[in-house]
């Protein structure tokens, strides 16, 4: 494969993640390593926002210190955006901007609408001439991603979802109610990878091992687990929830908030306000569930929380596994790029071996930009209300490990990029 | 003092908070450092509902690992009651209960209603002739207590609202919106402690220190602060979220959940939007903020979390500070008590030094019973949305240390009690 020679560019899109910085850190630790290839590493401030109107900056430049910071810190320290990009004119934008600053290596770390777009350019410099390798790094918390075994990004929220679970269950059982319903609502707009991820805060008390049983806490909440996968059926739900109120004195609802009842409603959903993509959006699948109980039990309580924001920024309780996967995906992409690849994503597969462990490989971004991967129906319990237990042997392994975070005056301290700016070579851009 | 050899009793009350076990742990230590005086160390299930049905537990059989992990143990170990004790057979029963089991130390951990409680034993066992020592051991994550400087469980709480609402606002912040709403929603219902300590999360970056510069995060979140001492004014927040939102770009408001309108209504309580069941939706104070934003501004889009019972659980993010007091609380209650003390409860004062310190004093459980500390008026910025400066000088020291949680299969391993039940030497309890 013949070398090129060029500047690096890497931006990030969509919804932060906990482990989309580390990522980043994966791009640049491994742009570093080809100074005779990549003489400059590039950051496009909002993704590809940054690349229209030609906020770059240089992230060379930032210190190790921050660098290695970027593995705990929450948000995306370049910043994303939702932007679609769908006019030629724009295309045509991203291509001028890229020659101007000699740009021939491209990184986002985005979902399946950044894929969308990554092919996209990469298509248009293939037929322009334009020598460009671009290499896609996954992002989702939503684990819907195709081709890949899982998503970085996804071990992380699942961790802190069944953390959350755990300790509120506990609070629960403390209450000592006997009629008691508390519900939880989730992240996950189309598949239900989050919501089933509650299940792993299970766990049965081992009373038949004397030594260890008085540390060992035993957990069956959640009860009941609502995909969106699954149309929800109010009396189905109601007659579950009586029967776990009925044996365990509580009952532990977790619902994804894309939840929709059999006639393609969402749970509670505030139809008047879409987002840019036009999708509805999602506030009260929980709050709407708490109300369906109050009203049809007379005498149970029921209380909704909702993590919203709060769960895909949780990097404090980030799962070691997935930051470690997530930089691999940015370093792998960064080693597929200078190795000639251009047009592909890196993807997770898992090793075969009987210890969990990983590998990358490549997958066309056209395959990856517009699939879904819904959770599978296999992993549906009978009742469309629990999680088989191949899917924890599936899930457990990537919420293994915890970081230490520095904490500072009481709380984690976080990287913030010094932020160089790339001086301009074009005039400013208007899209039409 | 005359010594006093009699069975010691603890109890668990009101809503659990992430040390209210650490004040178990420390009851139940300092216990086994009188063995003399205390032959048994006994525990009531469900509060005061343990000890009228006599379910009680030998706490001095549970294992020194167990007695460890309580310290991060969620929820309330014993569990707990909200039950206010008012008629006169249940404090009968209760006097006969210690008579049978031989109960002379009763230590009641929890809040104002809890001590009530507490004080009413103590005054009817006096008056009774029983020999009995009642020392209350504070508990609330309100803060609300009066004449004690905090409450163990505030600093744990605040810590994780703090922890929360400086992840959020990264994530808020590199979504690069123009135009984007933010709300918290936290507990409080009477005092806006919990609310204000969102401003924990207030950072500056130090960009006159070069050295350090690149890993210092600055953090203007959250903007406004609405506390239930405040009766909330839409056309005023209205005008400051405008404010915000022309300055900062985005905008993260705190809301507690007992903020009421000048006319006295709970925000949230009359909300016309309705759910995919045709009911109006009791989303609470964030979501009707929300609500209120989307409409008041077109185009600006807004998002409300409600941490819910997630927060008073969170022991992954409790406060050392908090831990170590609670825990001491829960000792110097029964050092007091062996002392010859009664009727009174644990509070601590914050030491005249340089250094955060604190001490314990006793007060009387009479005039902690009925009181609430409100958020102090001073306090509350001019604009009645901010917080004022000497609060987070206040505050700063209880969100201090972390704990090192032992994880098993990547979620933290908790205390169980192995609950070995104490024979009971009573009829059934049955109150009219």
């Amino acid at each position: 494969m013949s070398s090129l020679q060029g500047n690096l560019l890497v931006a990030q899109s969509g919804g932060p993640t906990p482990v989309i910085n580390a990522s980043l850190a994966g791009v640049i630790a491994e742009a570093l390593n080809h100074e005779d290839d990549i003489p400059e590493i590039y950051g496009a401030l909002n993704g590809i926002h940054g690349v229209l109107n030609e906020n770059l900056i240089d992230l060379a430049a930032e210190s190790q210190q921050t660098l290695r910071a970027l593995h705990h810190t929450p948000g995306a320290a370049l910043g994303t955006c939702r932007y679609k990009v769908k006019k030629a004119e724009d295309f045509d934008r991203i291509l001028q901007v890229f020659e101007a600053h000699n740009i021939r290596y491209f990184h986002y770390i985005g979902g399946n609408d950044s894929q969308d777009t990554a092919a996209k350019i990469d298509a248009l410099a293939k037929e322009r001439g334009y020598e460009l390798r671009v290499i896609g790094v996954p992002k989702t918390i939503d684990n819907d991603l195709p081709l890949t075994d899982h998503s970085p990004g996804f071990g992380s929220v699942a961790k802190h979802i069944a953390l959350t679970v755990r300790e509120m269950s506990l609070d629960n059982a403390a209450m000592g109610q006997n009629d008691f319903v508390s519900v939880l609502e989730v992240m996950g707009r189309n598949a239900g990878w989050l919501a089933a991820s509650s299940v792993l805060a299970h766990r049965r008390d081992k009373s038949d091992d004397k030594q260890v049983r008085n540390t060992h806490y035993s957990c069956s909440a959640p009860h009941i687990v609502l995909l969106p996968e699954v149309p929800f059926n109010a009396d189905n739900f109601i007659r579950r929830v009586e029967e776990v109120l009925k044996s365990s004195g509580h009952c532990f609802v977790v619902v994804s908030e894309g939840v929709q009842d059999e006639a393609g409603n969402y749970l509670g959903a505030d139809t008047s306000s879409t987002d840019a993509f036009g999708h509805a959006v999602l506030g009260g699948a929980g709050e709407s569930l708490r109300n369906l109980v109050e009203e049809r039990f007379s005498g149970v309580k029921a209380r909704a929380s909702k993590l919203g924001i709060a769960q895909r920024a949780a990097s404090h309780s980030a799962s070691k596994t997935d930051v470690d996967e997530a930089f691999l995906c940015g370093s792998e992409a960064v080693k597929a790029a200078v190795a000639g690849e251009s047009g592909k994503m890196v993807i997770i597969t898992r090793s075969e071996k009987e210890n969990y462990g990983v590998n990358t490989l490549l997958a066309p971004l056209s395959e990856i930009a517009n699939g879904v991967k819904a959770f599978p129906d296999k992993w549906i319990g009978e009742d469309r209300m629990s999680i088989h237990p191949d899917f924890v042997r599936y899930a457990l392994p990537l919420i293994q490990g915890e970081l230490q975070l520095p904490y500072e005056q009481g709380l984690p301290r976080y990287a913030q990029l010094s932020a160089i700016r790339v001086q301009r070579r074009l005039e400013k851009f208007v899209s039409a």
